[in-house]
C-alpha cells in the first residue's frame, strides 16, 4: 500500500467497503474533550501552524524532547519558523508513532499535503501551511463544521459561568452542539492545596454559603442543574487512584471540616470523602439522566524540576499501576446497590485495566440500555493503533462491541478530528479482517449498521443528545 | 473465507493438513468441567433450545444483560420463544465475541444448521433446533458418545455421596468414563458464612467427628480416598486470592477454634489456616498420584443488588487484579521443599498473571514427568480466540507447549465440546503459522505428534487415565 | 518461507532489503553481557558442543527439565553424548520457543550446520559440532572477531580487581573493546547474609577502611573512578523490587551501622538505605558521564529445595509482579531534581511493566541527548520474539524507536552473538510492515540510518564508545 493513502489501515475488501461507504460518511460526536469555549466563541484563528501545532500540544512537546531538542524551541521563545523545523525533524524519525499518523492526516484533510513532512521539506511546508491558515476560512468554527461535528462536549468546572457556551449558543458553530461538560475534580480531592481556596470559588459561583461537607454538595449539585440547563450531559472525573471505600456522611463531613482548618489528612481519610462525594454525585447525575466519565491511573508531574518551571499538563504525565479492580467493583457496587448508578464510561490509562474493566461493565447493565457501564476509548498513552485496536478486540470478546459509543478526541485542538477517522479505519479494519477469516457472516447490512453504531449512533443515542 | 466453513480458523495449508488429518481425529479428554452427575445418571433430554442453551449459562446472560434484554426474557418466566428471539438478536451483533463462535459451532455440530441466528431466521430455528431436540438420540449420554469423549471429569464436593457416578459406573456412557473430581473450598474458605455448617455436613460424610482443623483434614483425607477409589485422579481450588502465608499446625488449629466459635477472622488469620490445609492436602494429592488445580483470581457477586435477586453464578462476576507471583511462588516452594508437591495446573482469570505463572511452573519440575507444574488453559472470560491464543504463545516462549495438557470445557452443557474444536483449531493454526513462517521445520510426523499430544495424548498419561 | 533461510522473519520486501543491505552489515556493540574476562583472557577452548551449550546456560537447563529430564543429564555427571542426546531430544519438540532459534542460529551461524537438530541426528551432528569445535579457530576470541563485535561491557563486582580487563587491554580481541561494568548489588542489597562480609572486600578493594555508609559510598566511589579509568561506562543494578524511598543521609548511616552490627532490618529500613545509595551512586555515574542500567521485577532461587542442592543461577529464578512505577517514578524524580540523573535505561523481567516503564521515561529527558531515560531491550523471561516485538512497538507508539539503544546479549555464551542477528530481523520485519502497510513512507535512505541507529550508532553515540 502508498503512504496514507485513501486505503490507509485498511487491508482488506469488507474493511474498504465499510469504511468508504458507511463510516466516513458518519457525523462525529466528539464527546469528551479539552476545547476551549472561549475560543470557539472568538471564532479562533493561528498565527501559524507551529501555534496550531505547538501551542498547548504535550504530546508533540513530549516527542521533541525525547528526540534531544532544547526547551527554548519546544515551549520557548525560538522563533515560530524554528520550532517547526525543529518538531518536522523529531517527526520524520518517530516510526510507528501516532503522531507521525496524527500529523499526517492533519496535513492531508486540513492542508491538502500527502508528502510526508521532513527535515528536508520543513521550511516550504511551513510556507505553504501558513498560507492556508491565513485564509479567512480557517477558523475555529469552520474547522469544526468542515469536520461534519454535530456534538462537542467541552470540559469544565462547575464553578464556570459557562459565559462562553452562552455565547456559542447564541452564535452557533453550524451544525454543532457545543456542550458543558461537568468535572468536579477540584471539589473531589480534598488533599490537594487549592482545595480550601475552591470552596469559596465554588460558593461564589453557586450563589450559596459552602461551609460543610453537605453544603458542597448542595452548591455541586446546583451547579450540575445549571450545566443541565444549558444541555450539559455528561460528567468527567480524574481520580488517579480510585477511593478506597465510602465514608458515611458523618465521616464526610467530619473529613471536609478538619481539611478545612487546614488539616492533613490521611489517604484513608481522603478516600472517605472522596468515596462519599462521588457517591452522592452519582445519585445527581442518575437523576438528570446523565453519562459519568471515571479516568483512572494517571500519575502526574512526575519530574519535579519541570513541573517548576512549566507547570501542570506540559508533557510530564505518565499512567500508574494500582491495583483498581477492587476498588472500582465497591465503587460501582455501592452506587447501583442504592439505585443511584448513572449510566458509566470507565476508561483507564494501564492497559492492564482494559479487561478487569470490561468484565466488570458486564456485571453493572439494565434493562432498556444497551452496554449501560462501558469501558471507553483507549485513552492518552494507548490512544494509537495498537492500543485502539486492543480496546476494540477486548471489548468484543468479553462484552459487546456493537453497543459501544465509540471515539472521542480528548483534544485541546481544533485539527484533531481525523482522529475519530483514524479510529474508524481500524475499527472498519477488525471487522473487515473476522469477515475475511470467516469468523463473522459477509452481511454488509447488518456490519454497516454496526459501523454506523459505533461510529456515530451508539453515541447520539446512549448520551441522549 | 467463507462464514465459519470446514476450514473456520485454519489460515494457511499446514494448519489445514494438522487439523484435518490429525487433531479432528482425536478424541477428547474433558478433564475440568461443571456437568452435572444427576444429569448424566438421568441421561437428561431438553425440552427446547431454550433450556439446552440458556438454563444455566451465565455467559449468555451477560451477553444479553449487555444488549439491554429485559430480566425477564433472561432468567425470568418470558416463554422459551421468546427468550430465543431475544438471544438470537443479542447475538446477531456480537460480532467478534466468543458465543458467536461457540454458538454457531453448537448449530453446526449437533443442528446441522449452518446459516447464521439472526433476529429474523429466529422463529424457524428455534423450531427447527426443537425438533431435533425431541428426537430419542439426544439425550446427554448420546451427546457425549457422539463428541467422541473418552473421560469426564465433573467438579464435587467432598461431602458428596458421589451416588451419581456410581450410577453413571453402572450404567456408563458408551466409552467414556465420567470422574469426580475432589474440589474442598468450603471447607478451605474460613471466612464464608456456610463454613460451619459445612463442618457437620463433611462431619456426617466422613462418617468421622470434626472437631479441630487436625479431624477437618483427616476427613477431607478419607474424602479424597473415597474419591479415588472412584477413579477421581484431580483435586480443584478457586482461591480467588492465594493465602499470603502458611500457618502452623497451633496455629491453623487455634484460628479454625476461632472461627468455630463464631469469631470472625483477620485476613491474616484466615489465611495461616487456608495456607496450612491446602499445604496438608497437597500431601495427601501427592500420596495418592492425584493432580492439584489452582484457579486464581476470580472476584464473585460484584452486584450486591443482583446476588440478592438472583444468587451466585449468575453472571456477576469478574476477575480481579491483585498481585499473585510472590504468594505462589512460596506456596508451590513450600510443597516442594517437603516433599509433597503433587502435578498442579495453574489457571487465573487475568491474563497479565500468564507469564508470571508460566515463568514461574519452569521452577517446580520433576524428573520423568513433562512440564510437572504447567499453567492452563485459558480460563473463563480469557476463554476466547485471542486469550487462547495469548496462552499457546506464552507456553511455547517460556516453556514446552508440546508438554502442555491442552482443553477443557469448563462448562455445565453438553453441548460445549465444540470448544475443543475451537482450541484444536487455534492449535493448529498456530503451529501452522511457524512453519509458514520459517520458525519451525515443515516436519509433519513431528508436528503430528505434537498436535497428538496437546489434543489428547498428554492430558491421559501426565493425569493417569 | 523455509525453515530458518536467509530470509528468516523477514515476511517482506522492505524487510528483506533493509535487513539483507544494512543491518547484517553493522558491528555489533553488546553492552550487557556476562562473559567472563578470565575466559576471554586465556582465549577460552570448549571440550565439546555439550561444554559449550549446556555449561552454565539455565535457560537451556530449564527447557530440559521441563521435558522431564534427570538432573544428572543436565547438571550432572552423565558424559556429554548423553547430555546432548537429552538436549537435543527436549529441544525438537520445542516449538516456538526462542531456544529452539537461539540453537539452530549457533548451529547455522558457527557449525554450518543448516538441518534441525532431532534425537534421531543428535549422535551425528554432536560429532560435527565437536569436530569443528576442535579446530584452533574455535576460540573465545577469534569467535567474538568473528562475530563483528566492537564492544563487550561485561558485569563486574566493584572489589573485582580488572586483572582480567588488564590483560585482555594488553592482549585484546582484534577490534574490539573489552570494558567492565560497575554492578555494586552487594553493597546495596543490605538485607543479605552476606553484606557484612562484602563491605569488608570492598575496604580491601579501595585500600580505604568502610566503616560507615558514608565510607562505603566513598570505597564505592573510588571503584567506579578505577571502573572507568579501564573505559567503563556503565552501571548495573538489579533491584527485585526498587526501593520504595530514599532515607536521609542520617538513616542511612544509622541502618548501616545497624546492620554491620548484626541486625534484621525492616523493609522500609533496608529500603531508606538503598534508596539513598542508588540516588548518591547517580552522582557518580553523573559526573562520570556513564549510563546506569536497573533492572527490575527478578525474583530469584523460588524452589528452595534445588537452591540448597544447585545454588544460584541455576534455573529457578522467575518474573515478580509488585507495582513499580511509583516508585521508578519517585526514584528518578530524585535523582533529576537533584540534578544527578545519569543516562539511565530501564529493564522489567516482566511485559506490564513495559508501557508504565515507557511512559514515564518521557518524563526524564534532556536537550542535547536522544531519549535520556530509555527503556531497554526485552529481557530474560521476554527476550524471545514476542518480547522483543512488543518492547518495540510500545516504544515505537509511546517514545521514539529511532533512538533507541538496541540489542544486548546478557549472556554467558561466546556463541550468543546471533541474538543480535534475531533482533535485527525482527526490527527490519516491523519496520518494513510498517512500510508495506502505508503506515511510514517508503524512504530507505530514512530507514536504513534507523535501521543503522538502533543496531550500533545509537548505542555508539549514547553510551559513548
Amino acid at each position: 500500500m502508498s503512504f496514507m493513502d485513501a486505503d490507509f489501515m485498511l487491508k482488506n475488501a469488507v474493511a474498504r467497503e465499510l469504511y468508504h461507504e458507511t463510516a466516513a460518511k458518519m457525523p462525529i460526536i466528539d464527546y469528551h474533550c479539552h476545547l476551549s469555549p472561549a475560543e470557539i466563541a472568538a471564532d479562533k484563528r493561528f498565527s501559524s501552524i507551529t501555534e496550531a501545532w505547538l501551542g498547548g500540544d504535550h504530546y508533540k512537546w513530549r516527542l521533541m524532547r525525547l528526540a534531544g531538542i532544547e526547551e527554548e524551541k519546544i515551549t520557548g521563545d525560538a522563533p515560530e519558523r524554528d520550532k517547526f523545523r525543529a518538531y518536522a525533524a523529531a517527526l520524520e524519525t518517530a516510526v510507528g508513532n501516532p503522531l507521525y499518523h496524527w500529523s499526517h492526516l492533519e496535513m492531508q484533510r486540513f492542508f491538502n499535503i500527502s508528502e510526508p513532512l521532513t527535515a528536508a521539506n520543513a521550511d516550504r511546508l511551513f510556507d505553504a501551511m501558513n498560507e492556508r491558515i491565513a485564509q479567512p476560512d480557517f477558523s475555529a468554527k469552520k474547522l469544526i463544521a468542515r469536520s461534519n461535528v454535530r456534538v462537542i462536549c467541552t470540559t469544565d468546572d462547575p464553578a464556570d459561568s459557562l459565559a462562553y457556551h452562552r455565547a456559542v449558543a447564541a452564535d452557533p458553530v453550524p451544525g454543532c452542539r457545543v456542550l458543558p461538560t461537568f468535572r468536579p475534580d477540584k471539589a473531589v480531592l480534598i488533599e490537594k492545596p487549592e482545595f480550601a481556596g475552591y470552596m469559596q470559588t465554588l460558593s461564589a459561583a453557586a450563589g450559596r454559603p459552602v461551609d460543610s461537607a453537605d453544603a458542597c454538595l448542595a452548591a455541586l449539585t446546583d451547579r450540575a442543574e445549571f450545566f443541565a440547563g444549558l444541555g450539559g450531559k455528561l460528567s468527567d472525573h480524574d481520580f488517579g487512584r480510585l477511593p478506597g471505600r465510602v465514608g458515611t456522611d458523618a465521616e464526610a463531613a467530619a473529613v471536609w471540616e478538619k481539611r478545612m482548618n487546614g488539616g492533613e489528612l490521611t489517604e484513608d481519610e481522603a478516600d472517605a470523602y472522596k468515596g462519599w462525594l462521588i457517591v452522592r454525585l452519582a445519585a445527581v447525575f442518575a437523576r438528570l439522566d446523565w453519562t459519568m466519565q471515571l479516568h483512572v491511573g494517571s500519575m502526574r508531574n512526575n519530574s519535579t524540576r519541570m513541573f517548576r518551571t512549566l507547570g501542570r499538563d506540559t508533557g510530564f504525565d505518565t499512567m500508574s499501576d494500582f491495583e483498581t479492580a477492587g476498588r472500582l467493583s465497591r465503587l460501582l457496587d455501592r452506587m447501583d446497590a442504592d439505585g443511584v448508578l448513572p449510566r458509566t464510561v470507565l476508561y483507564s490509562l494501564n492497559d492492564k485495566d482494559y479487561l478487569p474493566m470490561i468484565a466488570l461493565c458486564g456485571c453493572f447493565t439494565a434493562p432498556g440500555v444497551r452496554a449501560k457501564t462501558q469501558f471507553g476509548s483507549a485513552w492518552w498513552f494507548l490512544d494509537h493503533r495498537d492500543g485502539m485496536e486492543r480496546q476494540l478486540r477486548e471489548t468484543a470478546s468479553l462484552n459487546l462491541l456493537s453497543a459501544f459509543v465509540g471515539m472521542l478526541t480528548d483534544s485541546r485542538s481544533f485539527l484533531s478530528y481525523p482522529r475519530h477517522e483514524y479510529f474508524r479505519r481500524i475499527l472498519c479494519n477488525l471487522l473487515g479482517t473476522w469477515v475475511e477469516d470467516g469468523e463473522y457472516p459477509r452481511n454488509m447490512e447488518t456490519l454497516s449498521a454496526i459501523v454506523e453504531g459505533v461510529c456515530y449512533t451508539n453515541a447520539r443515542d446512549y448520551f441522549g443528545f
